[in-house]
């Protein structure tokens, strides 16, 4: 099978211009199949207190009334989407912008109030269209995707890029050998946040117990590689977990620093 | 040949959810090939002023700065083309968004700066990717198009809609008998706008001079006739400004009420 490499991108690689410039390039220079999934949290919060919205976060993830669903569907799938498009055709790159609702790309269910927590309109995925996709990547169209997802009636919804990443991965897999790469701000996952020698190169299922009970991995990380070991069960052949700066190297034997997940 | 209809709307109609949804309802129940193309200067504005930035007009047309041009790209790209796409969808309609930056559909120029007057980041389409959007009309994809364009330089640019509409309809005369519809709030043409019954349901080029020397068409209906006639030049088949709620009847003969010019 061919590979297919799908990089999420987040934090603080977009919220600057220069950095996503600079991330954009490295991107283009990675051979091969590929689709590109953003994030833009930051730029949403940002967008959303100029317009006097408060933005309300419970375990990290966006509470998403309706002003809210208008701030993100505005940020993520104009805003962010149509500047990364646009930056990667100007550097020759025959990149296309989607969200979920594009195409039926990807349908979501409104997440059900759980333990009084309602988090409005977030979506969780639970169909792909994906010979929508594999056509694109077949026509050597690269999909740039946006962390939003519809419901099938006619709503919008917000949902987790990492998790788009994932379903999207995991619903190639019968097409493709998917590796799943997320790209953040350290080198991986590090056994001592502070010690920039301590990056864990591998994790197993098995470390992966380990190191949640001896506490070297931390709170943030868990869903993270929660979500990896999901991707895997589901056929992603890896989970590769960067720093953005290593993009352009994903496609070169050995000259990749980074975690691997299997 | 085939027919395809390119139907543009923007101003009142899409400015309000209900009269959205309405006019949705209508435009799913034309059968053939179709392509929407929707306007949004309104809500730009009020998202504009909510973020306080000042919106100014010259000649009808948006200045269009930096925050400007963010904005346009949120409204547009982001909040009003999902919002259009995921009603479609509910509605079992195959819908897919784009901007001209989205597989390289618009190509355009920046305007220069011309007596004076610099409008900023708008862009003169040069190039249309019809191949594409043939593509998606084949594979029974209807594409919805915001009125905003790309450079191939890495910039959005914001263009208008009635233009995004005219270059498509032109682009693709070659492959479908195009029908480029206009829909606004008034019945069409009219002698005399205070006159429901002084409807004009054809106009020829000879009639357009003759209206215009007499004063029957006013200043802004000018810029859309002549738009009209230069897409006729190119070989779209008819361009029809009619009513929003008539949008259901073009496909049927002789139920359709309306201004025809050929």
């Amino acid at each position: 099978m061919e590979q297919l490499n799908i990089i999420k991108v987040g934090g603080n690689v977009i919220d600057d211009t220069a950095s996503l410039l600079e991330f954009l390039e490295r991107f283009q220079q990675l051979s091969g199949k590929k689709i590109l999934v953003h994030g833009g949290g930051k730029i949403a919060t940002k967008i959303a207190a100029a317009l006097d919205i408060e933005t309300k976060m419970v375990e990290g993830r966006r509470v998403t009334d309706e002003p809210m669903l208008e701030v993100v569907t505005m940020a993520y799938g104009g805003l962010i989407n149509k500047q990364i498009v646009s930056k990667l055709q100007g550097m020759g790159v025959q990149a296309m912008g989607l969200t979920g609702a594009d195409a039926n790309l990807i349908l979501a269910s409104k997440r059900p109030v759980v333990d009084g927590v309602d988090y409005g309109f977030v979506g969780d995925p639970k169909a792909v269209n994906a010979s929508f996709i594999q056509n694109l990547l077949e026509n050597d169209i690269l999909p740039v995707l946006a962390p939003l997802t519809h419901d099938g009636n006619g709503n919008m919804l917000n949902t987790n890029a990492d998790t788009i990443a994932q379903i999207v991965g995991s619903a190639l897999s019968e097409t493709y050998e998917v590796y799943l790469n997320f790209c953040f701000e350290l080198p991986g996952v590090m056994a001592d946040i502070n010690d920039p020698d301590s990056l864990l190169s591998e994790i197993t299922r098995a470390d992966f117990v380990v190191h949640k009970e001896n506490g070297v991995i931390n709170a943030g990380m868990i869903p993270k590689l929660e979500n990896a070991f999901q991707a895997i069960t589901e056929g992603v052949k890896a989970v590769r977990i960067l720093h953005h700066s290593q993009v352009e190297n994903l496609g070169k034997q050995g000259n990749y620093v980074g975690t691997t997940i299997r």
